[in-house]
């Protein structure tokens, strides 16, 4: 196999310097990891001030597109997510945050420990189909 | 404590209808996670017509916004990813993906086994940071 084309440390993909693409918006999207566990809580959104909050103080802070305002997740519910490490995509257009969170059980506002708690059964057929619970 | 209010089984969140809510540009944001080892591989977007792939043929899909077009992941590169399950969040506008990797080495475009490997150091300051390579 030819060896692969030494990387271009000026391109975005290689670059050190932190340089998050937002959307037209203002936005970048935000996964989050329990630290512990290792699975999926949510995805929402950033603004420059929520990322930079959210480095700052070590809690995560999202921006809420429906209500316009940044919000530090877990203020009301209790389901803090306290950062253990924030990281970024090749593209720099993705951030992934792995966070401690104190109380699993509040993650999602709909009262359960994640946002990710229904299947989409596989198969042909029309998009419209119906979901599974996820046990 | 009061007892939680019993939920809506209208609402996109307890409503067993898939209805994924696809953004003004047509596309939904879709995390894939690999099965095994359970870390994120990377973040891209669907249209419909990629999801309905995803699920028809149980190899992920994604549109490519840059190119315009859809793609199989892995097709190229080799990194195919199998469905082993297909999730949706509480809004219903968020994919998450658990697949099986063909070859791992070849997932991010930048021949790393995962898009994310620089992390955002923490503290205050401002955005523009030197990033950390992930070992």
């Amino acid at each position: 196999m030819p060896s692969k084309p030494k990387a271009d440390p000026e391109t975005i993909e290689e670059s050190r310097r932190f340089a998050p693409r937002f959307d037209a918006s203002g936005l970048i999207p935000c996964i989050a990891i329990d630290a512990a566990a290792g699975d999926v809580l949510m995805m929402a959104w950033m603004n420059a001030e929520a990322l930079r909050l959210t480095l700052e103080t070590g809690f995560v802070h999202y921006f809420s597109r429906s209500r316009g305002a940044i919000w530090k997740k877990g203020e009301t519910s209790g389901a803090l997510q306290r950062v253990v490490e924030v990281l970024t995509d090749c593209d720099q257009d993705v951030i992934l945050v792995r966070a401690e969170v104190a109380d699993r059980a509040g993650t999602c506002h709909t009262g359960r420990a994640t946002c990710f708690y229904r299947r989409v059964p596989l198969g042909a057929g029309p998009l419209e189909r119906e979901l599974e619970p996820v046990e």
